[in-house]
Formats: structure tokens, sequence, C-alpha cells
């Protein structure tokens, strides 16, 4: 059985689908030009009444990957003050974001398939995952969750976005 | 460096998701009960109009998780004929997905991360990858992209579900 590293598996798609986040907001930017209105309308979309606004589904998608990243490798994760309030502040969070998941060295994921992971939640237990199922049952559809999240309100905006900008090159 | 299989990194997230994909239709068809609405309703709804409807995301979703799991072990994916006509359908469509991604050995995924795979498009030349790029770059996004977006028509049309529902159990 051939095999591949918790690192492959992790930070690439990760640091990928962050710069693929960034181009999207570069089109919402140029679209907001084009069509004369402040770039601030898009932080407070939301897709239902009760799912959280377009800047909290940039932040928690953030959150979702340095947070994974950090776990596995037995690191800290750079803290962010959750305090971005223009679509400029977002796009230097997704950088520093995705500077982050790719300066932590592919050696410090050795062994982090076992590793015990606890998430604590506002409500109930914590969750606890060995760090292959924090992964690939939590961390990764989390993270995938909010990307989508941000396209689809971008989408409604009218940002003209197709699936090969949510994919990337 | 110690290291997770290809069959690891793709089989079981497929499954579970698609396993949370029936919960949430199950909560869609209860909800349609208590509104007094038919089910059908859901089937052509679009967060935007150039967006493909729910029957569409649940066949891609489908076709995703199907497509890399064949390619990746060197089989033909199941085909289904795209004639879904109503949410039970919708739920077959599912079910029989997840069976055909659990059906296939983890023994067939040997040496996929390096298999060369190949993706047609409607226009333009065909997508090359290795297994590993295609996975983390292409299939998992993709699929993500596709539950993502059945969840959130979900929640656009009322039914009561929220993140631990999307994650599963």
């Amino acid at each position: 059985m051939t095999t591949i590293s918790m690192h492959a598996a992790s930070v690439p798609p990760f640091a990928k689908m962050l710069g693929n986040m960034l181009q999207w907001l570069d089109a919402a930017k140029a679209h907001a030009e084009s069509r004369k209105f402040a770039t601030d309308v898009y932080l407070t979309m939301r897709l239902a009444p009760d799912m959280l606004p377009f800047t909290k589904q940039i932040q928690i998608a953030s959150d979702a990957a340095k947070g994974c990243v950090a776990r596995l490798a037995g690191q800290e994760a750079p803290r962010f003050d959750d305090n971005e309030a223009t679509l400029d502040d977002l796009i230097e969070r997704i950088r520093k974001t995705r500077d982050y998941v790719l300066s932590v060295p592919a050696e410090a994921f050795a062994g982090s398939e076992d590793r015990e992971i606890t998430i604590p939640r506002r409500a109930g237990d914590p969750l606890k995952f060995d760090g292959l199922n924090y992964l690939r049952h939590f961390a990764q559809p989390n993270f995938y969750f909010h990307a989508t999240t941000t396209y689809a309100l971008l989408r409604h905006a009218g940002v003209p976005l197709g699936k090969s900008d949510y994919l990337g090159g």
C-alpha cells in the first residue's frame, strides 16, 4: 500500500483554495467598481437570515485552515482578532492564513494521523478525534463549507465567477 | 514521515458526507410534510439564476465521489442516467453512490497517488493530474462544493439544519 503524508493531504489544498479565494475577492472588487457600489456591502450578506454573514464565512475558513494545520503540527496557530472591517482587511486575512499554513514544515506533521485532537465547543463536551479523522471528517469539510459559502454569496451578488474560478487554475 | 493511504483520504470522507446528505434529505421531507408542500419544489431551486438547480447539485456530488473513487482505483464507475425526478429518486442516487464508494477495496488504491488521471472537458484540452493532485485539488473541493450548495439550498428553503448536520455525527 503506497501512501501520502498528512502534510500533502492538508497544506497544499488549503493553500490553493485560499489562493482561489483571493482571486474571487479581486473579482468582487472589480465588480463593485464597474457597478459603482462600495465593496463594504459584500461584508454583511447572508444566504439565509440564520446563516453567518460574508465576513464571518471568511474568518471561519481562515480559522479552519490555520487551526487544522497548527493542531496537526502540534503548534499554536497565529491569533487574528476577527476585526476585519473592509474587503481589503479580509484579503489580508486570507493572505496571512495562506502564509502561515505554507510556513509549517512537512516534518512537523509526522505522526499527526494518530495525534489526539480536542475541539472545544460552545455547548456540550469537546469533540475528540485522531488527526486523520479530524482532517478528513471535520477540518476539510468545514473549510470547504465556508469557502463555498463565500463563493455562493459572491455569485448571489452578481460577481462573474464560475466553477473554474472556484477550483482555480 | 508517517503516512496515510489514498483510500483513507478519499473513501471514508466521501461516504460520511453522502450519509450526511441522506440525513438532510430526510429533514427536507419532514419539513415539506409539516409545511404541506410537495417535495418536488426543492428539485428546481437555484442559488442564482446561472447556477445549477438542486437535482443537478446532487447528481454532480454523486459523480464527483464515484468518479474519483473509480479513477483512483482504476475501475469504471457505475453509470447513473441522471433521470432522477423526485426527492426519493435523489435519495436513492446518493445511497447507490455511497454503496459503490464503500465497495471498492482499499488495495485497489495502491499507487493511485501517481496514477495519471485525465478529465475530459466540454471545451478546451482535458485536465491532467496525478492521482494525489486530482484528489486534493479537484475531486474533493468539487464534491464539497456540490454538497455545500445542496445544504445551502435546503437552508434557503427553511429546512431546519445547522452546521452539525452538515458535518454529521
